[in-house]
């Protein structure tokens, strides 16, 4: 095993790369999907059934986690890998994007946010050097710096007030991530990523990207986007941003996305993403396969004896017949979540090995087009 | 595998026995704990677990089954074991004891019961008849006569009653299994068993057990105990009921119990039992093991690295620390309820195992005292 961070590219087809990104805790395959275990779970999922779709990473929210058990409380239990039973690399966010979307009450001022619990209501702060020191507490192998996230569409004034506070919170992440190393609350084996931020203004974001990569970080993500932009817009704010990050560094599109966002984002040089659609999607009745995705809930379902997906590797996707999933998911019943959430998390995991192999094979334009066809085939509605 | 029904004795401690119920689908090792899978799904559970945890037969719900999915579409996706992926037994109730406690309206006749759904208000009708056929079309191997249940406390006279008009219910389901073997819709290797009733009533329990027994019926239940008249009373009833049936039977105790009810039970000589309790419990954060109850809810456990339960074959309970299952719990997690239905159902499993090694090894109450002392000494309170 490495005792550093490092990546490295292995293969390349237009601008889409495969490589890997090597930690103390094991390799990540490039381009990777991390399954979110926002409360130290992926949801519905057992530990070994995600490794076994075959994640090489996770996410963990440094917002949830820090209210419920508590960072100190993880720390004394020996941190959230071994908390969590999952002894891969772990990314865990900042804190920002939930402080935005999901606390109650928040005053941001140039020393952090102060905000109260979704939960019951308590009051916390959240600054670059508090953020830092949770993630160092939970122990995760990437951390993310403390960035403002604001919601879009806003004006373009205060795109770039935040922007630069994030920017100015990046300067003090660093300087805290760095002050962990030497105290020895980090070793240099796990790595702090920037955050692209910048809405959807080109010109912000060349000048986010360009003051971070002068920082010269161990990676870089694109944040802020996948906020109800559109599909559109995403993807002409990331082939314009893109190409003022460095090549030798991987690159995160954070929260995203749709299998389409994935292979379109993949297509433009992204190397890692996060999101929750494909549990979240699962508990709310809908698959994810290679023909597209069902509504489970659908009466269509209801005597069909097939399986959701022949062609998945995960066995509840052969095994499991779609009129038996259709009658779970309309019961409520805990297994009918249980068997789309492993079914669509493999979903995912399959689509970026196949990914993976379309680079190294140099056709990834070719492979994204049959696939799209695929894939976009079927899309039931709610 | 036999072609046929049949149950025989291998072993006897006191009046505590170990058995052997063969049928086409299995043989059953008695005694036997069933897990009950409601609505085609053990709560929470794959059924590899199931089977894993060392369950020999599950009990599914006639009435539930009979509202959603319903009982022809399942007979048409080709019965309840191929649509829920057991190819184990499997017993059904009569569906009796759920229009009592679950259906809305209901009026009871000499026909059957009317009543109307507890999901939609959808209006129904169970006769004996009508269960069997049912309990037919779901492909069931023990099948369960259909029996009015009713409230304890009650009038003697209502107990009187219920119970007579159960016999005569009691008649009319053998013929109606009579005639399903007859036409083809059931076979000599599935079996229907009868339900003794009459409440806390030895007189009553008499009478109704001598008039099953004359009927010849290939099992009997006890059914309508464990409806609130505490175990001190249930295991009397049950210790003047037993002498009654026939010795070269199976014995079912419906819907028991505690792990002190189904050791108690099996001294008297009960040979199958069925309760939701290690997974409604588990839902609801209470971990079975072999050292008591614990509250997974509680506090005491917030930073607690032991394993659940050293002892038990249930690899959840040696894996997961409590702190973690604590946390799980306390935020409504579904890997919570996942973790805790599989080690209680496996607890229950490991319990009745211990059982029959205790009943071949004839010494049964030694092994009893030695097990409550064990099992009792902690009951974490709410």
């Amino acid at each position: 095993m490495s005792s550093t961070f490092s990546f490295k590219r292995l293969a390349q087809s237009g601008l889409a790369r495969r490589g890997e990104i090597v930690t103390p805790r094991g390799i990540i395959r490039t381009p990777a999907f991390m399954p979110v275990g926002t409360v130290a779970t992926v949801k519905a999922l057992y530990p070994e059934q995600v490794k076994q779709a075959g994640a090489d990473i996770l996410l963990g929210n440094t917002y949830h986690l820090m209210l419920r058990p508590g960072a100190e409380r993880v720390a004394r239990l020996g941190g959230l890998h071994k908390f969590m039973r999952w002894d891969g690399p772990i990314l865990t966010d900042s804190g920002g994007f939930q402080v935005m979307s999901l606390s109650k009450i928040r005053k941001i001022t140039e020393e952090g946010a102060q905000f109260q619990s979704h939960l019951d209501g308590s009051r916390h702060m959240l600054s670059p050097e508090r953020s830092i020191e949770i993630q160092c507490l939970l122990g995760s192998d990437i951390q993310m710096q403390f960035d403002e996230c604001i919601e879009l569409p806003a004006e373009r004034r205060e795109v770039e007030r935040a922007m630069e506070l994030s920017l100015r919170w990046a300067e003090r992440s660093k300087r805290a991530f760095e002050a962990q190393v030497a105290s020895g609350g980090a070793t240099r084996g796990q790595a702090l990523f920037g955050i692209v931020q910048g809405g959807v203004d080109v010109e912000l974001r060349r000048r986010s990207a360009e003051a971070l990569v002068a920082m010269d970080m161990p990676g870089y993500a694109v944040g802020g986007l996948a906020v109800g932009e559109g599909h559109e817009a995403m993807v002409a704010t990331l082939a314009a941003t893109l190409p003022f990050l460095p090549q030798d560094k991987p690159r995160y599109l954070m929260g995203v996305g749709t299998p389409l966002d994935l292979i379109e984002s993949v297509r433009l040089g992204v190397d890692m993403f996060d999101c929750v659609m494909p549990t979240r999607n699962g508990r709310h009745g809908y698959a994810f396969t290679w023909g597209g995705v069902l509504n489970m809930k659908n009466a269509k379902h209801a005597e069909d004896l097939a399986p959701i997906d022949e062609e998945s590797s995960c066995p509840a996707a052969r095994e499991y017949s779609r009129a038996y999933v259709h009658h779970l998911i309309r019961s409520g019943e805990f297994l009918g979540a249980m068997i789309l959430s492993w079914i669509n998390t493999t979903f995912y995991q399959d689509l970026m090995a196949a990914m993976r192999k379309a680079i190294e094979e140099n056709r990834f334009d070719a492979w994204a087009e049959e696939t799209k066809v695929r894939i976009l085939a079927r899309k039931e509605a709610a």
